[in-house]
């Protein structure tokens, strides 16, 4: 492909549209626009943000990830979250709701989107790796929990905030006595309903005939129903004269394009925050994209995923958005709707705009707690504690990660935790690799294989000490090969060759080439002869640029077999070490 | 040994001193001494300290690392790079000299020894390999180049200051004005005296028949004759009066021992400084130690040795100190000069003693010049630029990892400098891991070794993958790795097995046994079978676990060879894939 073209996939599918993608599509928007309205609605309010802005990261984004995504059903918009981790960045210094704070947050969708683009352009979608799954499972349980309380206070008709469970908690505790009967009657009621729609109405529509399909279609319209009622319940009984908060006058119409207001010192302060929301967002869209495509048999270009990330996420900026990314319960939607094309997201796109053109005002009876309790049920499903009982049986590194990641999370906030997560599991991994696995090893007799001594019936002999190192040479684990040789030696002062059974020795970088010079140069000053076997080729590449081969005491062998069989000759026929050369 | 005995060195070898020991330490205490006066001095300059602080620092540290190190040679004291590192932190909130200064470095010296105690006595010496040799002497080059520039004032007898290269060589530029022709004719002759001292002295002596010994050791005291000399021109010449910058009065006497006085918010500033103070103490002290110890066939334990430290440094800081740690010259001299046991060290610091209590007088003349000289000449002998072209040859990553180090010391201070080294050598190590070589391997024939098609002509057959990866599988490459299984099948559509060889696999973590399970999962979809073969034990253990093994549609071989053998056999008997079990 042209570099152009490479990175504007439209241009490749575009050309393949027909009458029947655009059926597929347009169902699907249809289907997925319903649902995305109460969802946008109440993202906002999460992120701290007036509704509309809701609405307007609906919108322009879908095209833009429609122009230059590469997953066919992404749905792409608000998401629980980040929308939290939204609220949390600004919230430091910028008060809910205020100019100030809409301007950051649009500051915020634009750092965030250029960043995206930086990187895909750059191609280091790789980075999202550096997340391992048990961690990115642990920090989106953790969201979860902190996302349902934080809901809490609409249901129950109380003050509170705080972005981390203790505040949460301490603030809801503080705040009790001021408990709105009416408020909590609606919200109650709407949790109670989304609870059993969830639970209850797909079993009773299958055995009431049903199928699959259409059972879970109408289940996913219990959010809309809910909204409906609460609304019309709300005009009806004048809830807001009784102090019911309700979602108000929400501006009609369609969001003016604009350049995001740069403040340098708010650049600053939103740096961090930025970079962890693009990678969360980027890490969440690419999981599910990647789940969505393995079912259809597609694939998904995680380098032009940033791309199509950044491209939406600029433009939710200059359209007056927040930041947002691909959320996995309505791209769920579109993909069970049957889109076909990322057009279908183009459609949704317009579809939110009819309703910001004409239904705005409906959506002012709309109580707030009818749309907290659309998030509680909507994130409740995401919180998943059996990440920590397979990690439990799995593995230290794992359950740590996890756990740490967990706590963190719940207790210092959603940036602080994931950074956590991150950092922790990459430190436990160095820790591993910097203290690797050493066997010593004999021949599992009649193969020409090495094994364990410790766990195998093996032939060794007492004069060869044959150990292989379970990983690669670097510096972080130099010093403790080299140490663990010399103890190795001390046990056994009959050695009079030491070969090195390098199969899982990918490299070994100039730290560690300098402990096996001082390790050979120690053996030599004993009389031990260093061998090395089953040297990988680019490590051998390296180590031919070096003197290292020539002053090496011993050879190197292509196997460990050829290594123990020359040496054990030589010693049995009483010769001193092998003449200088090497073999491979 | 006892828990207790383990962590009091001097109970052990105390019991074997004799009057053997006594004599061989004697000598090397009063060598050690000579030259240690001007070193303390000149350190205490360099650290912003009056000159008595670094006669404070070479005293009782030296006594309580006698009495918990477990180097034989060792000396501790004040050196080069921590004596600018601690500059560079204190510097930031108190100006030199100052009382609030000294306070600082005391404190300072309390927490690094605090932390080096808390390491040693969790057994964290490991740490230290995190810093890889060419990042260590890419700093010590970069942090020598900033002491000799930040000492150039003092011989040219100019204002100045700052942290970094281009401060300091900015200051200097802007003060040539200044310039003090008598600090600079005392200053420049003390260099060239030093330079001549360092390069032709030697060579002088030997050739008038002196043994190697006695001209090395002659040849060191260089320092003092150069001390001596302009102490008394500059008080037979009244040089003083004249404009050279003088120690001045030193107070006589021994340090009164106190506590530290903590106050909070310094602990918290201090936190960071005092960290990296304390690595690079101990990496440093360890590396002379471990070098010095091997040449006699001792060994240190470096865990040991972070109690020693931290011992030394808890010392100095009560008896109104700075940091400290084993110098790379000094120990020199103390080994060479034929120091038996770590009671040398003590007995230097009696000597110290002794010049604290009575000779302080006789140092109010030395000219500051003098001093300076003394540091630049010691710290450019640590300036080796070699190591740049070494690591270019070896390897990207070293040679990136030393450049940026140096460059980064040079451009930004000490501190960052050397933060930056082990985040960058660290961060190259995981983005390689995250893409690890894979080699598509055949049979070397007739001998059951598979190789690298492309290194080696190999046996192969179309319809079997054979693959090796290179790398433990963990979340930084699992996806990496998946995605080129995918890609290395669509180059070669009629596989019927794909063969994973794990010799190199040292892990698979849960992130990874994941991707595994997909690409199980994904290859079964399209009839193609998984086996993995040479599976190494601890991972074996780890599998057993899960329900990998009872999912995998293949087997799990003992070997490459028996793999192939198997699957041979089966395809071109026409059969189907490989009955369900595994064997190892």
């Amino acid at each position: 492909m042209p570099p152009f073209k490479q990175f504007v996939p439209i241009l490749d599918w575009g050309r393949r549209y027909n009458r029947e993608s655009l059926a597929s599509d347009g169902l699907a928007a249809v289907i997925v626009t319903i649902m995305l309205i109460p969802q946008s609605l109440a993202y906002a309010m999460l992120a701290g943000l007036p509704p509309q802005v809701g609405l307007y990261a609906s919108m322009l984004p879908l095209v833009a990830y429609a122009l230059f995504g590469t997953s066919t059903t992404l749905s792409v918009g608000p998401v629980a979250v980040v929308s939290l981790m939204t609220a949390s960045a600004i919230g430091q210094f910028a008060d809910a709701g205020t100019a100030a704070y809409i301007q950051a947050a649009v500051l915020l969708a634009f750092m965030s989107g250029g960043m995206l683009l930086l990187f895909g352009l750059l191609r280091m979608g790789f980075l999202a790796n550096f997340l391992s799954h048990p961690v990115i499972a642990g920090f989106i349980t953790a969201s979860g929990i902190i996302i349902a309380v934080s809901q809490l206070r609409h249901v129950l008709g109380v003050q509170g905030g705080g972005d981390n469970l203790v505040h949460l908690l301490d603030s809801l505790a503080g705040s009790v006595e001021t408990l709105h009967i009416p408020t909590l009657v609606v919200g109650s009621l709407t949790l109670l309903f989304l609870f059993w729609i969830r639970s209850g109405l797909k079993p009773l529509l299958m055995r009431l005939g049903m199928n699959d399909y259409w059972a879970a279609m109408l289940t996913r319209t219990g959010p809309v129903i809910a909204v409906v009622a609460t609304s019309y319940a709300a005009w009806a009984l004048d809830l807001g004269s009784h102090g019911v908060a309700l979602v108000g006058a929400v501006p009609s119409g369609l969001p003016s394009l604009q350049l995001p207001s740069i403040i340098p010192g708010e650049l600053s302060q939103l740096a961090v925050s930025a970079l962890l929301i693009s990678i969360i967002g980027f890490v969440e869209s690419v999981s599910v994209g990647h789940t969505l495509a393995a079912r259809r048999r597609q694939r998904i270009n995680p380098d032009q995923e940033l791309i199509g990330l950044g491209a939406a996420n600029m433009a939710s900026a200059f359209s007056g958005g927040y930041p947002v990314t691909g959320g996995f319960a309505r791209s769920i939607v579109n993909f069970d709707a049957g889109a076909a094309t990322p057009a279908a997201g183009a459609f949704t796109a317009f579809g939110i705009a009819i309703v910001a053109l004409f239904f705005t005002p409906s959506l002012a009876y709309l109580p707030q707690a009818t749309l907290a309790a659309t998030i509680i049920v909507a994130v409740l499903s995401l919180v998943d504690f059996s990440i920590l009982r397979r990690t439990w049986n799995y593995g230290f590194s794992d359950f740590t990660a996890v756990a740490i990641t967990i706590l963190v999370t719940l207790g210092l906030g959603v940036e602080i935790g994931v950074a956590c997560g991150v950092l922790v599991s990459l430190a436990l991994h160095l820790y591993k690799t910097s203290r690797p696995h050493m066997a010593v090893v004999g021949e599992v007799p009649g193969t020409g294989h090495f094994r364990n001594v410790e766990r195998h019936k093996v032939i060794t002999r007492s004069d060869i000490l044959s150990l292989r190192v379970d990983e690669s040479l670097y510096f972080a684990n130099a010093n403790f090969v080299e140490s663990h040789i010399y103890s190795l030696l001390d046990k056994q002062p009959e050695v009079r060759h030491v070969i090195l059974l390098c199969t899982a020795v990918n490299e070994i970088d100039l730290s560690a080439l300098e402990a096996l010079e001082s390790v050979n140069r120690q053996l030599a000053d004993r009389g031990i002869t260093l061998h090395l076997s089953e040297v990988k080729g680019p490590v051998m590449d390296v180590l031919r640029q070096t003197h290292f081969l020539d002053d090496l005491s011993g050879k190197v062998f292509l196997s460990q077999h050829a290594a123990v069989a020359h040496v054990s000759e030589l010693e049995d026929a009483g010769h001193g070490p092998a003449p200088h050369n090497w073999e491979i």
